[in-house]
């Protein structure tokens, strides 16, 4: 039976990856955060370590006592917690020396090739999860209007810009107006935001950083999602294909229609079309 | 008696502009907008006409009934209520089609060029302010850390990132992370966003935009910018040297000193020296 590491953050991600990889027939030896990942997690692995966040060398070590020579990184941290409160063990510390810069992707880069170095091959989480990868087209929900569509449009704009600092992957658009902006306060507090500044049918848009590795930590949308637009007042919900996962995809799809939200997957400039 | 008109927003600005406009001698015909303008510029001013937002035609009509030849336009409209609450007349109607973008300037543009169009010129609203225009340097506090003198940087970048999309003049940064980037919501809300989600020396950058008209709504800083900063927990405020004034500055620089907060002048890279 093959063996596949789970280096496990929060949200619903990992609980997922963790039933999908088992469905696959793949024996799943899971390391947690604590404070980050769903205890959940413990049902759906076949084994589970708890660690704090920056305990670089616990992690190689309970993956290697696992027999682990592959694994994904599945969900994220909450960046200000961790930032603050970060106790890094003597590996992390050395490979936080290293890291050139102090983004996400370059911090993971540095865990993925300190994991490497060990023999354990990081490998991108969708592995397992291709048919949850958001397609281009219309999803969910009225057509999209020319408005909205030139909202997504602007809005892929803003985040191309900010994608080569590593921050923003999603922004709320109405009317030609960047109504908010994603730094570190997760997506969830940038569509309240930027929805309760609105009329109802804000925009909201989620893509990859530019280059965004996707061995760590994937954009992804789920029901959560929905609720949220929903209790803030926004309409629409571009996603970008290709490079943006669907948790819990159908109930998603349903929750959205039943709310007269639209959903598109769309490219990096923002187009839906297939042309 | 020169006159000098005055298109006055929301906040101190068209107050203390009336009041400097005035001690050189000049008579200040003011424009107010209503739920924007504060009623103090009435004692300031030689004038003021009461508008609403979007009555272009009215501003114009005022100003030329006041003599004005030249004038200003100080302090900035909310955004997000005039978005949606703007009742536009027909000459508004006419340049809002004509406005290339929906962006503040490509906005401001259009309206300018509709006042030129009646033999109103306007001028950069520093024209009597240049004592207050920030300069480059260290102006109050403790000296800036090498960490913070790095998260002035790193502000800047984001910020010039942002500057060609007509948006973004705030941003807040602590230990190289990007805690909050302001869109809509305006400066004081962004720092107590970023502020709240750091340690309590979060360092506040402001700048203009890359491009920025400085006929229109000149970047501020003033002792309420200070105050939102204390109750937030931000530490450092640097402000773009040449780009940004600062109201009240006697007054802000005194009050940060007492708070231990650092303010310095930078260029657009974020560079404090005077090389």
């Amino acid at each position: 039976m093959e063996t596949i590491g789970l280096i496990a953050g929060n949200g619903r991600f990992p609980v997922l990856f963790a039933r999908a990889a088992r469905a696959r027939g793949l024996r799943v030896v899971a390391v947690a955060h604590r404070g980050e990942t769903e205890p959940d997690l413990e049902r759906e692995a076949d084994s589970v370590t708890w660690v704090r966040v920056g305990q670089v060398g616990r992690v190689i070590r309970a993956l290697k006592a696992g027999g682990v020579s592959r694994a994904v990184m599945a969900g994220g941290v909450n960046k200000v917690r961790s930032m603050f409160s970060l106790r890094p063990d003597w590996r992390a510390m050395r490979l936080l020396g290293r890291a050139a810069g102090r983004g996400d992707d370059a911090l993971l880069r540095a865990v993925s090739a300190e994991l490497e170095s060990e023999g354990i091959e990081i490998v991108p989480s969708t592995v397992f999860l291709q048919d949850i990868v958001v397609e281009r087209g219309h999803l969910a929900g009225p057509p999209l209007s020319e408005r909205e569509a030139a909202d997504v449009r602007l809005g892929c704009r803003v985040l191309a810009a900010l994608g080569p600092l590593d921050i923003g992957q999603c922004v709320v658009v109405e009317r030609g107006v960047v109504l908010a902006i994603e730094a570190v306060e997760g997506t969830d507090r940038t569509i309240e935001r930027g929805g309760s500044l609105g009329t109802g049918r804000a925009v909201v848009i989620k893509a990859a950083k530019t280059g965004q590795d996707m061995r760590f930590d994937v954009p992804a949308v789920g029901p959560r999602t929905i609720e949220t637009m929903v209790r803030s007042g926004a309409g629409v919900l571009a996603v970008q294909a290709g490079a943006t996962i669907m948790l819990e995809g159908e109930r998603l799809i349903e929750m959205a229609a039943r709310q007269g939200i639209t959903v598109v997957g769309c490219d990096e400039h923002g187009n839906v079309g297939q042309s």
